[in-house]
């Protein structure tokens, strides 16, 4: 018979989280107190410590993710799976919203007139929104580095750039591009990230800027 | 000045691929090649090799996988992110549809009764579809472990469970249970898994079904 522990379904989370702080404490790893919550939160989305280490903010990201977030803010994201993961309610709550273009038929359009990827007919349209903005990449390294084009030519300003798309080709320098611009980012330098990724780390500032405990 | 590679937006997955490949070989690592695909796949979508060492496959589940979508499958899911991340079009041109139960009110209800996660009453529910069924567990052991009941019980009869869920609590035990039950498998041994996981596992078999090609 396999062991199973026994613990209350509401509690599962706070028990995760037990076990990572000690598993931290373990590795002989101190995070950062500001950045710690999101950290913790990436861990938990993937099981893997490599974040403990790669994850970079920028000098008060966090503070600036979480007061956008109080303020009332969009976050566009590059995946449909980045914004399926998103806390809406929390979200929704601070009267926020969580929005992805890759399956709207002008972003389609403008992709194919241009010749880019659709990611980066996104970021164009990101662009044209209003208010206060988070953009959260967690797929597509050239929605990334067209962001960074963006934000260079004053054409967008997000209060907090995502930065965490994962894969092969050109994913570690699309982070180097974002982290030269000046914009607060949070960044998960080298290879890894993720549409999950992405949505962990919305998900732990939202859970801040709502007061939510464990 | 940052150095980009330049790669058209249609060859961006041919040549991820690739990397993968040598650097496959240059860790010495030779996949089976019934179950390259998958992995290959679940790496481009994390960036972690450690796949390459952790998912595990019954005899035949892709096989089993791949018929059961070439008839037409449901494929349920325990997270909106894992639908999300699912290739609804290649899935709906075999007249197959995915569907997570995790938003619906009679499954918060029965949830709430019965003292379980959201995510236990969600394989209730599954248990009650008709035809092919594919159940891709991407978050939630508790899921995996109440799938493995119903298997054993008799109550549902997946053609293929993947049992990737991520986590500290009664993960690892929860992929041990489901490789004990006479159903075919890929799972991810380990702590390591997730939506994004699931949703890749899913789509590497949607395209082979398909025939599509890079």
């Amino acid at each position: 018979m396999r062991e199973i522990e026994q613990v209350l379904p509401k509690d599962i989370e706070r028990r995760s989280m037990q076990i990572i702080s000690e598993e931290l404490a373990s590795r002989g790893i101190t995070l950062d107190k500001r950045n710690e919550a999101v950290i913790k939160r990436v861990i938990h989305t993937s099981a893997d410590f490599d974040y403990a280490e790669n994850l970079a903010f920028s000098d008060g990201a966090v503070d600036a993710g979480v007061a956008a977030m109080k303020a009332g803010v969009t976050i566009v994201t590059d995946t449909q799976m980045a914004r399926a993961g998103i806390n809406k309610t929390a979200l929704g709550k601070l009267g926020g919203e969580a929005l992805c273009f890759m399956s709207d038929e002008d972003v389609a359009k403008a992709s194919k007139e241009n010749g880019t990827t659709r990611a980066v007919a996104c970021m164009d349209k990101a662009s044209q929104i209003e208010g206060n903005l988070i953009v959260a990449i967690g797929n597509a390294p050239t929605a990334l580095i067209h962001l960074a084009d963006l934000i260079n030519a004053g054409k967008i300003s997000p209060k907090l750039v995502i930065g965490v798309p994962v894969g092969f080709v050109n994913v570690v320098v699309s982070k180097e591009i974002i982290m030269d611009c000046d914009v607060p980012y949070i960044v998960a330098k080298g290879r890894k990230g993720g549409s999950n990724v992405a949505a962990a780390i919305c998900n732990a500032m939202l859970y801040e800027a709502t007061g939510r405990t464990l």
